[in-house]
């Protein structure tokens, strides 16, 4: 029986495996997934025996594959392809011609892995999510469902609640949820699970980590680039479903969440689940006055020329998709009522940043003189990126004569601090999977419950007919963006 | 009228003033407030006609006691003294002879000094306290006590309640209680002022600074030095009256203090008066339990042999007296009441080192493994000596893969991260006095609360008679002292 037990350390090497990469010459498996197991593989993690199959629908040598990984998934590596880690990382690695319609190459497949009693088998779905309800159905027919395979399924999974769940349900036909790992990676990344760490390992956040002592929570994830050849898919999605039910809602459950009664996989989720349920639904008022829907204009990013959203290619001409977004949510429970958490992510801001702001009520009175109720003296800033850090700023006596207060900065800065190499936040998960840890992926109530809570805001959107407002390519997004929040004499965190 | 307004803020530079040096030709004048005052000269914090006027029995020439002054704050002062800011200080400086049992000097000192209507006239006595009523006496005969003089009062103020009454009594026949700067340059330190920026400044901390999430507080002045020539005085003295009666307990009212109102003198020192009145009082069986008195015999520090106690000059070779004292206060109030306050101060301990250890309790539940109730992963270090700082220890994920935890601290470092020079201890505290800002100089009342606590611990070692334990010098006191800790399953800060 090669499922691992989960324990509450997973350290050390994985069990021995066969990492199945359908969509295994894409841009994800390229970029991403190689990368990360070439890591893990490097730092010894990965278990002698253990496999890479990578499945594309060309019919490639596995030389003319290692040559397309080294072409493509080289400037993500780091690697010397001369040297016998190299080697001996690329001995792991069989190509197999799949094409997710020819039933008959899961046969081959299935023969390819066998069934050895000790090893774990991972099936990575790195393909359109059409594919996913087909794939799945082929893989149960050859007897690839048993308990010891896992399938990863990546984003999106989903247009809305309807399809969400056809996608889930027509999974769940062939595989049990425990067999499901739905993967986001900014739950991998070192600052989230640090952030965890910091909440439930110690005491010192628990007493201000509740509405007495919280004014407000911003998480936002920011990119500088545009749709990247990804027009088509995009102008049909949006920022809202890209992002935000997804990504942002699970940030903002790591924030929100109540301490776990234990690290298993189900105890996190539960209170997940908990924090995605009580999210205060939307009225089609609450719409018009707490969401905020943008679209890039033309305008520039590092002082070099950008096009407009429209002006992109595959978009439609007239086309009202956001590609921005700002939301103030709350969760409504003991904890949190009345607590505004902003939510923002766009295309085309003024930079890549990634970032939860916990900002802290001012102090009630100001006995050292100064503004009272300085807005973002006390806060707790977890940058995802483009670097992972924690930092907590507070105010601290100026040196000298006098007391004067001045801005002090804590910084847990990772990339200074880590003895160790810290892992990717892909390589990470690929980890967990292997290793039959379930904590950090999605459970399919957790996503309903996102579906459910976006889906009046689409709806909305959708009824009213409004066109989102534009904002200059190279901006924080439109000025309502702003004004969302000083609204509760709030301001985003790069305007403190 | 010279009398400064208090104000939140005493940057700048100071009013007008003559800064008189009872004991000018003595130890604390020479080491301490000569360098003090030549620093704030320096940083152009002291007023231009500001003048220094030195008391001292002998009949010296200006030159002869500058002279003295360089030759012996020389070490301390890090002065240039051929430089031009150098000679202007020196011009601050005035000689005066007076010996306290002639009164026709204070006439001779009341004609110097005259009654310039704009100068306040700071008068420290830096004498032995068997003066002050005397030198009190005679300034008032004198008319220096008119409104805009100020008298600072060093310890130690008497040597239980009634002595102390008698020299507060005796002083306040001469002057108001708003007049009297009664010093205690522990408090005049940068850690100690920061502590109290940081606890009143933000909001981070007022949820964790109360029983709920204290486990104990420790509060520690360990000196490695021994009785250095003060062995007459310190015999009849001992640990308990030296340093705990007043550092000690003013070191603890900072910690436990409530917030005050304002910054204004009263407001704080009301505060401070409440927690020493809400120290429970020891009863006889409290002393045997919850106090440890200790005597050092011979040793070593830093690896060369050391005398003990009781074959110091001037101490008497049976002597009772201790040398170390270890406490376990408790401050019976809402925010404190069964939180130990664990008090230690000793000679000839194993370093030079004053400190303020906040430790928070252990999280209710280990989910990141290791044992649960790991004490002193979350604390709060103050440093007073040698070097200041504070330092916020707590549990961070461990760099990686998996999800382990490992100690982390973040530091303000003031040494390092002061832009501006900070100032030493007695520089801010002369420059208060000098600002008419009696908010960190005790009042009488706290001395009389402090005096209240602490006799029947005297009177109860007095009465039962027994010896003090011994402990070797150089290390860090009696066993009993760890004992006293672990009966609370908790040990000092250096055994952690």
């Amino acid at each position: 029986m090669a499922t691992s037990t989960p324990t509450e350390h997973n350290m050390g090497a994985t069990p021995s495996f066969d990492m199945v990469l359908f969509g295994g010459t894409g841009d994800l498996a390229m970029r991403k997934l190689l990368p990360a197991l070439y890591q893990a593989h490097q730092s010894g993690t990965l278990h002698p025996a253990g496999r890479i199959v990578a499945l594309g629908r060309g019919a490639l040598t596995l030389d003319d594959y290692l040559a397309q990984v080294r072409t493509q998934s080289g400037p993500h590596l780091k690697a010397d392809f001369s040297s016998p880690v190299w080697t001996a990382f690329a001995a792991r690695v069989t190509y197999l011609k799949l094409d997710a319609a020819h039933p008959a190459d899961f046969d081959a497949l299935a023969e390819l892995l066998g069934r050895g009693g000790e090893r774990v088998t991972v099936c990575y779905l790195a393909t359109a999510p059409s594919l996913f309800a087909g794939i799945c159905a082929q893989l149960a027919r050859v007897g690839l469902n048993h308990p010891d395979v896992r399938v990863v399924l990546e984003k999106p999974l989903g247009h809305d609640l309807d399809s969400s769940d056809a996608i889930n349900a027509a999974v769940a036909q062939s595989f049990a949820e425990s067999q499901l790992y739905r993967i986001d990676h900014y739950l991998g990344k070192e600052s989230v699970q640090n952030l965890m760490a910091m909440r439930f390992g110690n005491v010192l956040f628990e007493p201000l980590w509740r509405r007495e002592w919280v004014d407000n929570v911003q998480i936002t994830i920011a990119e500088d680039l545009g749709v990247e050849g990804r027009g088509e898919f995009y102008d049909k999605t949006g920022a809202l479903r890209d992002m935000v039910q997804n990504h942002l809602l699970q940030l903002l459950c790591m924030v929100a969440m109540e301490p776990p009664a234990s690290l298993q996989a189900d105890a996190i989720r539960d209170e997940k689940l908990k924090v995605l349920q009580a999210l205060k639904p939307f009225t089609e008022s609450d719409v018009a006055t707490r969401t905020v829907r943008g679209q890039y204009r033309a305008g520039a990013i590092d002082g070099k020329p950008v096009a407009g959203y429209l002006q992109e290619p595959d978009i439609d001409p007239a086309s009202r998709t956001e590609t921005f977004v700002a939301i103030k949510a709350e969760v409504v429970n003991w904890r949190w009522a009345g607590v505004p958490f902003f939510l923002r992510t766009g295309k085309r801001l003024q930079e890549r940043l990634a970032e939860i702001v916990i900002n802290f009520r001012a102090v009630p009175l100001s006995l050292f003189g100064g503004p009272v109720g300085l807005q973002g003296a006390n806060r707790l800033v977890i940058r995802l990126q483009p670097d992972e850090s924690i930092s907590l700023h507070f105010l601290a006596k100026e040196p000298g004569d006098g007391m004067r207060l001045h801005p002090t900065q804590l910084d847990l800065d990772f990339e200074s601090t880590a003895q160790k190499r810290r892992a990717d936040a892909y390589e990470r998960l690929l980890l967990d999977v292997i290793r039959g840890q379930l904590g950090l992926f999605m459970r399919r109530d957790e996503l309903t419950a996102a579906w459910r809570w976006v889906e009046p805001i689409l709806d909305c959107w959708e009824r009213n007919g409004e066109a989102p407002k534009t904002y200059t390519a190279g901006t924080w997004g439109p000025a309502a963006s702003s004004a969302l929040l000083s609204r509760d004499g709030a301001s985003w965190h790069e305007e403190l």
